[in-house]
């Protein structure tokens, strides 16, 4: 069982969390918690960080921001203890989580189970600070920010658990934004690439490497609500959770289950970037690419325009192409930069940026075995007047780039067409 | 070096301790630096257990409230690194600091110094959290509130260090409170044992159990100000630090510098309880401080006054007597309770408690050769009216127990009439 910081932020919340623990360990479970920091904590304590020095060694930043998770799995340890249930808490340096030496954005290698292992048949319930393990020379890492949920599969794939239950403030995935659609269902099961693929295209419900690392290692896990049963505003716990979303493997979800396209996401969190009259050679593609990858600056979607004659100047006649692509919005200065000072080695006309562009991704593993799901996606979108600006694809995932104004006409219209709409109540 | 918890409190205090750390370094001295929590952060900690269950497990206690030290050592790494100070933080399991396991108020018992040595063979600055250790079993432990007065002092003894000094909100150990009196004077040096005397009946300068080891292992401990240099408000730290009190054995203080009287000291935390009618009985002196020592309080001063001929009871003619005692005040309400479990027992007639009472405490090494220190003192208190409740003597102090109101009205009078008071300015 994993909770986030909304779960763990303060001693009532911590106790509904206890609560909760306990009914799994009542029905006979062995259980092992892992806890995030309390909501803020973490946000505190990089603030500190970085007011000590904008530069901090990152080492040390470890030893700080760690200390979040270590406050809360003693608190829930306690928290267990008073409603008697057998508990203690057990730190990254104490299990260990052994990881790399890439301090601040570690990664995990090994985690050793006999403490693990101890505390289970002592029949006690072992509650581990997510975010944080120790390198080689006993020093203490983190794994980066949401780091937790790669904590809670990592340690579900160590003890090879039945499940691992992740609970976030949302009650599951969802086949898209239930604000946008209020008819949006949600799914009772989604495959592990299909979570990744809605994962990387803005529905944050986990970190992206703990999805990863739960396809690599079979884990099933489950994305639920910590606060079903509150709506009432009692604050108390209910009796049973409602289920959440199953991530699992694709040989989990049969036949009937499922569906052509599982999902539709949306993420505004791009720029678009055209560089116009590129010369039409070979290495012109690479040149361009090379300076963001050096600056670390990751591209999405690509699109070279047919090359046309230049006509500006009949003497030589050069080919010239536009070319254009997506990074990351938070990236688009440094990407500029990064472009203007490469301009002589590209060769390009002009460097046309637009961050008001929204990303749409029709997501599902039943696109594999069939054909048509792009062209009813483009038809869709094509008969209510939304302009395509760019396209990519993956094997279960086609992604289209629009104007920003028109996602969530764009999404609801895509929702219908794809047949994802819930039973009207 | 040690810093307490004001010195740390937030960010621009924890550079300007940097400062400072930086200025020993600069002159050629090897420097750990011992930290407390920001201040505020050890309650806050503490009040999150006990809101998670009032009887708390001491070993989950242990990790949620030695998170305050963790944070403060990475972040004073992470200040000096700023102003080219190597450093790194060195936390108790790291070190490792090795306690026994009474977890929550822990005693060290080995300092590991090969981290230590490392890091002033590689000209950094170690900086250990204050207050934590880890017990076999590599579990975290803390040494009760106050504990990284002693850390410091553990510190400096394991590493054979020149000096200690602790950085405080006071400038040093004066003749007396100066919000009492104005004229007392700052010592510049006192020996262990008139620290001990003075910090256990009030002066609370510095943790007593840290001057208990300074004796032992003779550290040579300096109390000094952190705030020194700072009165002008413009918050830069000073070229010069001014020197506190030196706390020393008594060997290093010679003739010239020793006064017949180090210190007044006085307590308002101490109650007092009468048993009225005690048998006057082998063993019944005994069967009042046992069912106290059970329940762990300290009984401090004791009178037992003469015994008379019950008149009651003409018949048997028993012999009875008043017993008088002080307890800490914050145990009185238990301590009340014990002795009445015990009444049977005891055979008393009335429990007569009174709170409204301070203990003023003169010490000094020089009455070990000087007779008259008690009578002066008496006659002095005698001379203004003010009525001694009881007396308790040691080798370098003489303590009385008077009506709280009468405390500041003592202290000047003894302070002036043992030659106290500073030339008027």
């Amino acid at each position: 069982m994993k909770f986030g910081g909304t779960s763990m932020a303060g001693i009532e919340r911590i106790r509904s969390v206890a609560a909760r623990v306990k009914r799994e360990a009542a029905a006979g479970n062995q259980v092992a918690v892992v806890v995030s920091a309390m909501a803020g904590e973490t946000d505190r304590l990089v603030g500190f960080c970085r007011e000590a020095s904008p530069l901090y060694d990152p080492r040390e930043y470890d030893v700080v921001v760690s200390a979040g998770e270590q406050i809360t799995s003693g608190l829930l340890a306690i928290a267990l203890q008073a409603i008697n249930v057998p508990a203690r808490s057990l730190l990254g340096w104490q299990l260990p989580i052994r990881t790399d030496t890439a301090f601040a954005k570690a990664r995990i290698d090994t985690i050793d189970t006999d403490a693990l292992e101890e505390s289970f048949a002592a029949g006690a319930v072992a509650v581990i600070p997510g975010f944080q393990g120790v390198a080689p020379g006993q020093r203490i890492t983190t794994l980066g920010r949401g780091g937790s949920d790669t904590s809670a599969v990592a340690v579900a794939a160590a003890i090879r658990a039945d499940r691992c239950d992740i609970y976030t403030d949302v009650d599951g995935v969802y086949t898209t934004d239930p604000r946008i659609v209020p008819r949006a269902r949600k799914l009772a099961k989604v495959t592990y690439e299909e979570m990744l693929e809605l994962a990387s295209v803005g529905a944050k419900v986990l970190q992206t490497r703990s999805v990863g690392l739960a396809m690599k290692e079979k884990v099933r896990v489950q994305v639920l609500s910590s606060f079903t049963g509150r709506a009432d505003g009692d604050g108390a716990p209910m009796a049973d959770t409602l289920p959440g979303t199953m991530i699992v493997g694709e040989e989990e979800i049969d036949d009937v289950e499922r569906q052509l396209i599982t999902g539709i996401a949306h993420d505004k969190n791009e720029a678009k970037i055209t560089l116009t009259r590129v010369p039409d050679q070979p290495g012109t593609v690479a040149s361009i690419f090379e300076p963001l990858a050096a600056a670390n600056i990751n591209v999405d979607m690509i699109i070279q325009n047919i090359a046309h004659q230049s006509a500006s100047n009949g003497a030589s006649s050069t080919s010239a192409t536009d070319v254009t692509f997506t990074v990351p919005a938070a990236d688009l200065a440094r990407s500029i930069e990064a472009l203007n000072q490469a301009r002589e080695t590209i060769g390009f006309g002009e460097l046309i940026h637009d961050t008001r562009v929204a990303k749409i991704s029709v997501v599902g593993v039943g696109m594999r075995s069939h054909a048509g799901v792009a062209s009813t996606m483009f038809t869709t979108l094509g008969a209510r007047g939304i302009n395509i600006q760019a396209i990519s694809t993956s094997e279960i995932k086609v992604s289209v780039l629009i104007h920003e104004d028109e996602t969530e006409l764009a999404v609801r219209v895509l929702h219908t067409a794809y047949g994802l709409d819930a039973e009207a109540a």
